[in-house]
């Protein structure tokens, strides 16, 4: 939740218009606030759909007139709201600094950059990433406490992911050299980089077909590894799954654990439901409600 | 389970062949309307077949002149049920606009345009959908429960489900403009859209082939992207299996903790259902209710 | 387990040469019986390996003049072993007619079939199941036990993996007769089952990429198809997983409550640990053990 | 974690430069240990890294005639380290004969052996399983200890896999021998090795694409073989992931009820850690001992 809400920014003034724009910009529980953010989350995917469509071909033949245009005025709109964002807040390069700053960067850099480097709007398509700011309109919802639980169980899953990771690392280096030597370019496997990718693309069972074994060594080799693949592909939803199912029945445990009852004499809380004595003081306890 | 049951259908009239009729149709606790349920199943499936077997070219060459006419014979019938289905109940127009109303009309509907449109025959597959009827006639089974658990542990894990398609699509913006402009169309990335779904083929470890990256920084990325993708495959099956458990304990603790006696000498709770004395203090329980 | 264990045959007669051969091939506890078992499954394993290496063109053109020979001694062996377990049960039909019975008639019959028609051999490879009995060898170790909990959990979801195949196929013929219309016998898509093929073939992510979707609207709806098959993969793991852990629950549960103390009033067993009095006749129990 | 620790290693000689040197390579809790496990970790993975990029013709071509010598530089530095490693413990073919010992004889073979046979350097990627090393200068953290639940949650389902693998290969080898009589050669389906290669990749959902059905029957088939791969895959996952959830239930438990005090009054057990007052009958509690 610390990269949705942001306590530690300020407006740069109690009073004034710089007061007045931080509180539309920032804030999201007035009805100004959540049209400015609903027209800010309309524009950005207005924003991407144009860069997309500029992208085909076909369109861009028939529509780059009024694409082109239209792409550049969608910058020059983000561009004044990145320099407003920065204007109405007390200490701007720390906003320029923190994730959200970097990403309202990014989304406009790569249409001045394409005036050096043409291609480089395509690249704008990180844009889309600005669209998380929908959560903190949809704060209210449900969606943001949904979301902590996802998050919290990846989070806890983490050192475990990273080693299954490292594990998976090492088994694409292994079968990646093993390969190398077994099948050789001749057979697509031109180099061990290029087998260390053909050998996590099947361990994951994406298994494009663009390299594959073709000798019978190979082959086997190939078998081996799609069953240690098949074996460790339950580890990261194992680790996942336990870590969520804990996640949810310590969230329903907090819920269905609502003894609230206080002890007359000491004030303790948080006895167990079948207490009939205070667990600290000894003093009895008044019936429980539920 | 709302959309098995429609307790709001009322007979046209509560005599006369419309009512009969209605209970045939509508009802499924008769020997007649099972029957008649059988019936429109075995119609249906006979229907696709002829469906899928005329879309064979060798079939169709040499047997389209019985499989067509069949065809109609089974539009035909399905229409007049459909008729039949509007003219026994109060409000025709309620059914009309229902689910199962607009699958039946779908279900018909491709033959009479394939007479303006050829070709659109084909979609009369959508004819399948009915087969969810087969419910129906499963009611009294444990099928409709067992369905009921699986359908309300995805029904909670709605939001979820939502969150994480919302995280797969913008990855795949991302990752899909990234590859539009490292590999470029000359390698099959011809657009940001067609990059994208080949991100989703990718993350979705089905990896056709049919567009795959071919220089080394496009490798290396594809291999990111899949880890990504093999870290990802793991929500979705954990939210649900998470949701799955949780729903399951519930039902087999609603069927275990029937017993809810207090001991009138202790007080403790928590007896098993056979019990007739306090397993605490050993004095006499209540007899039990359920 | 029904399929391991078979009470039910009976020797054909109590005593002479049909009892003693009786005990060596059905029974599983004596040194003798261990060997018959241990050599069967040796000789099936060899068996099958000789079936592989002479479908290999290379190893056939060079060692065909023994592999063949070697083929049909097997097969003499395994008739000959045959025609004695049918011999020495009291029920020779009975045993003809199980599910045993039928594999052991089954990885013989190719062979004379082959005399018939030419490259049934292949066939032969059925034989592989006969190794099945490899449990009944095992019979004393923890395998059948963890094989069954495996068991258990899998029959318990059958009714709920019924449902989802069911599902998956009505998914399969709606997208299939869709992309049939909307790709055309000219991109690959030649017929509804082929289509079908495909679309079964892209939801369980093995996505071979033989046939692929080549225009626009077919890649959208491909990646719909993909996105619809992905949070159902959830479904078959999460309901197997549901499953296994209560199966795994039950098991260890019944491991811990051991708690064995019978009421010295009535006898009564399984009370629960913490227990004081009988739950039924409420006298004073024996302090527990453990 | 018995492959971590090895407690059955003893220094040569209590004193002198084998003993300093035995301190240095063999344990891992002073500075100049960890120092020492530092650059061998740095040395192994930059070793891989001069393997890696020596395989990529481009770069060979430019660079053979410095990456060459890097990799004898390291041959020599990994040979003096493995004499080094002998020469410092009491018995030297004990940790020859050990699994660490094994890898690391494997990790500078190869160069040795590619004066007689050319190519053979490749193998020498094998040193990455050195790396493993990097756990126990980790060893003080967390990773240790969570790479233990993962590893005990691996090594209970071991048996269940084992099945599970076995199940796998019987339906290879049934549906195998099925394809290559249905599809034949011409498809290429060239032998039963090789359709139990194309079982693997489909049952997996890798689906490389390189061998497909192309007859109706073949597809048919392998719509049936993907349906019960596509059951199949929840039985790993299942399995492990209801082991791991037990792991980690246990080792919260282990946690959580350290507390085993019985109230000298009414006996009652599980009270809360902090507890001074029985929460049934109110009398003082002992003090808690852990």
């Amino acid at each position: 939740m610390r990269l949705l809400l942001d306590p530690q920014l300020n407006p740069a003034s109690e009073t004034g218009w710089r007061r007045r724009w931080f509180d539309i910009i920032y804030r999201h529980d007035t009805p100004r606030a959540r049209n400015f953010d609903l027209l800010l989350i309309v524009a950005i995917l207005a924003s991407v759909l144009v860069i997309m469509c500029d992208s085909v071909a076909s369109i861009h033949a028939r529509h780059a007139h009024w694409l082109y245009p239209l792409e550049w005025a969608f910058t020059v709109l983000f561009t004044a709201e990145y320099a407003l964002r920065l204007a109405v807040v007390r200490r701007p390069w720390r906003y320029a600094l923190s994730t959200w700053g970097l990403i309202d960067l990014l989304s406009i850099l790569p249409t001045y950059l394409s005036l050096v480097l043409p291609g480089s709007q395509s690249l704008l398509a990180v844009r889309i990433l600005r669209i998380l700011r929908l959560f903190r309109v949809l704060k209210l919802t449900h969606y943001v406490e949904e979301g902590g639980i996802l998050i919290t169980a990846l989070a806890r899953s983490r050192r475990k992911i990273f080693l299954f990771v490292c594990a998976l690392l090492t088994i694409a280096v292994i079968f990646g050299a093993l390969m190398y030597v077994v099948e050789g370019p001749a057979h697509g496997f031109v180099s061990i980089p290029t087998s260390m990718y053909w050998a996590i693309v099947t361990m994951a069972t994406v298994g494009f077909g663009d390299i594959a074994p073709q000798t019978s060594l190979g082959r086997f080799i190939t078998s081996l590894l799609i069953l240690i693949g098949y074996g460790i592909i339950a580890v990261p939803t194992g680790i996942y799954t336990a870590e969520l199912a804990s996640s949810l029945r310590e969230a329903s445990h907090e819920q269905s654990h609502l003894d609230r009852r206080g002890c007359p004499e000491c004030g303790l809380e948080g006895h167990a439901p079948d207490a009939l004595h205070c667990r600290h003081c000894g003093h009895a306890l008044p019936a429980p409600m539920g």
